[in-house]
C-alpha cells in the first residue's frame, strides 16, 4: 500500500479531532472552568479542528458525580451552557465507555442533543459489548466511531475477527489506538494499512489516537495519516493521561489545508495551559512512561510514581521489569 | 531503497554518539563539573555507547577561555584528566568548527592524544574549507566526519556537488544534519536515502543528527536508521541548543542490539540531569522552537525568547514569520 498524497497535498478526509478535554481530564478529574472550556471550543473552532471531544458520558450509577469534574458526564445542559446549540462548522463528540456506562438511558435521540459523534472505547474482547453500543447509538441517529484500545497487546488474529464484526455493523469510524504508547512509526504504519484495507473494503473511515510514551506521538499520527487514517486525534499542549497525546499544536502545524490555523492556539497556550502547568497539574513525557511505553504495559504504575513524586528511575525500572 | 534489516534484528554498523557535553554545553556555556562528565562518562561506557563527544576544539584566539567551560576547547590534559588514556572500548570525539578553529595548531597527532575521532562541522558552501580541515586530521591519524549543518536549506543541486566532492575525499563519515527541526520522517527518510547511496557508491558510513523542534528528533533518527543511516546521535534526556537533540535513553531502548543497556543511564539522570534542570538550564521542546522548525529557521531567536522568560507565543510567531 502506498502513501496517500504527499508532504505538499492536502487530504480532504483529513479529520482534526480535539480530545484535550476528555483525555486530558484524566489529569484533573475532568475539573475544568467553564471559561477553560468555552474558550477552548472558540479557539478550536478558529483553528478549523473538525470536532471536539467533551468528556464521557461515564454511568452515575458506576461514578459519583460530586467526587468528578461534569466532564466526566457530558449531561446534554451542560454541554449546551458551553456551546449553545452548536452553531458553527465544528462538530460535538463524547466518549462512551464499554462497561462504564448506561448507553440506553443517558442519551437523548440525536434531533435532541447537540452531540454529533459518540465514540465508543472498548478493549479487543469487548467488540460484541461495543457493537451492542453503536447500533444503539446509530439507532438514534448519531455517528459512531469504535475506539479499540490498547491495540498493541491483540493479535493479528484478533484484530482480523474484530475488524470482520465491525465491517458489518454501522460504525462510522474505526480507530487504532496506541494506549500505551509502544509503537514505533514503523509498526504503526503496519496496522494502519491493514486498518485501512479493511477500511476500504467495508466503507469505513480510520482513526488513530496516539499516546507520547517515546515521543512518538505526533511522528505515529502522520505516519500512520499518511496511509489514509483520516481521523487525527489531538489535545493541547499534549495534555492527556501519562504521557499525554498528539500536541495539537504540532498537528495544525503540519497539515497543508489552509482551513487549519494555529494562531488562536498560541494565544490559549499562553492563557490557558500554562497556568494549568503551573498549578501542577501534570502530564508529558517522562521516563517512567517511556518505561512502560517501551514495555507495552499499561501506565498506571508510572502514574502513581508520578504523582508521588518520585524519581527514583532505575528502581520503577526494576519492578516494572518483574515479571516473576 | 528498501529499509535495512527490521524492528526486530541488529545491524552491526550502528554506532551510537553521545553529544551530550558538545550540544548541551551550548545551554550552559559548557560549564559542567568535573564530577558530571567522569560520571557522564562512565555511564556511556555501561550503556555500550560507541562515541562520547567532549565539546569543541574552537580557537583561543576567536574565543576568550575565560568566558567558557573548558569543553568548548577540550584541551588535552583535560581530557585525560577524565578519560586517562581511556582504557574503554568507547572512542572520544570533538567537533572542530569550520572558521572557528586554529586546526593546524591545537592539533596533535593522533599517537599523542586521546581523541580518535574529529568531527568537522560547516554549513554546505564551507565544503572546501572541511576538506582541507578534514585531509589535515586525516594525516594526523583521526578518523574523521564531516557535519553539514542547516540542510534543509541547501539545495538538491548543492547537496548533490557537496557529496561528490567528500566522495572523492578521506572522510570516514558524511552526517546529515537537521539543526532547524525541520523535517519529518518522510523528508529525512528522503535525504537519508540519497546520503545512504552516495555512501555505498564512496565507501562512506553515513550519520545523523536531529534537533527536536517537533518533537520529532527521535523518530527522525529512527526513520532515517531504518533507510542505513550508521552513525546516530543522541544527549542524554535530549540535552542541547533549543529544543534540544534525539534522547539517548528513547534510543537505548529501541536498539535490540544487547550491548546496549539503559539502566545506568537511568541513575544518570536521576543524579545529574534533573539537578542541571532544577538550577535553570533550560532546554527541551517547547512552542518557540516549534515555530522557527516549522518556519525552517535557525533557533537563535526562540533561544532569545525563552532566555527572556517570554511566553507571548503569539507575537513571537507574528514577529518571526513576517518577512517584509
Amino acid at each position: 500500500m502506498s502513501r496517500k498524497g504527499n508532504l505538499m497535498t492536502v487530504r480532504q478526509d483529513i479529520k482534526v479531532v480535539d480530545a484535550t478535554i476528555r483525555d486530558g481530564g484524566l489529569c484533573n478529574n475532568f475539573e475544568f472552568t467553564d471559561e477553560f472550556v468555552r474558550e477552548l471550543y472558540n479557539t478550536n473552532i478558529r483553528c478549523g479542528v473538525d470536532y471536539m471531544e467533551f468528556g464521557y458520558k461515564a454511568s452515575k450509577n458506576l461514578f459519583n458525580e460530586n467526587e468528578f469534574g461534569k466532564w466526566k458526564f457530558c449531561n446534554e445542559e451542560d454541554l449546551r451552557s458551553i456551546v449553545g446549540d452548536n452553531d458553527s462548522p465544528m462538530k460535538i463528540a463524547v466518549m462512551a465507555d464499554v462497561g462504564r456506562c448506561d448507553f440506553k438511558t443517558d442519551f437523548l435521540p440525536k434531533s435532541e442533543s447537540v452531540i454529533d459523534l459518540v465514540r465508543v472505547a472498548c478493549y479487543i474482547h469487548q467488540i460484541p459489548a461495543a457493537l451492542e453500543m453503536i447500533e444503539h447509538f446509530h439507532s438514534l441517529g448519531y455517528e459512531t466511531s469504535c475506539n479499540i484500545m490498547a491495540i498493541s497487546q491483540a493479535s493479528d488474529a484478533q484484530i482480523d475477527s474484530a475488524l470482520e464484526m465491525l465491517g458489518n455493523s454501522n460504525v462510522d469510524v474505526v480507530y487504532l489506538v496506541d494506549s500505551y504508547g509502544y509503537f514505533y512509526p514503523e509498526s504503526a504504519a503496519e496496522l494502519a494499512k491493514k486498518y485501512v484495507e479493511f477500511g476500504e473494503k467495508y466503507n469505513k473511515l480510520i482513526g488513530f489516537h496516539a499516546h507520547n510514551n517515546q515521543n512518538l506521538a505526533f511522528a505515529n499520527t502522520i505516519e500512520t495519516m499518511s496511509y489514509g487514517v483520516s481521523f487525527l486525534d489531538a489535545t493541547v499542549s499534549g495534555m492527556g493521561r501519562g504521557a499525554g497525546n498528539c500536541q495539537m499544536e504540532l498537528l495544525l502545524g503540519f497539515l497543508r489545508n489552509p482551513k487549519y490555523s494555529l494562531y488562536a492556539l498560541f494565544t490559549f497556550i499562553e492563557k490557558y495551559m500554562l497556568p494549568l502547568k503551573a498549578q501542577g497539574v501534570k502530564w508529558g513525557f517522562d521516563i517512567q512512561y517511556m518505561i512502560t511505553g517501551q514495555l507495552n504495559q499499561h501506565p498506571r504504575e508510572a502514574i502513581a510514581f508520578t504523582k508521588d513524586g518520585r524519581t527514583d528511575y532505575c528502581n520503577f525500572y526494576k519492578n516494572i521489569s518483574d515479571n516473576e
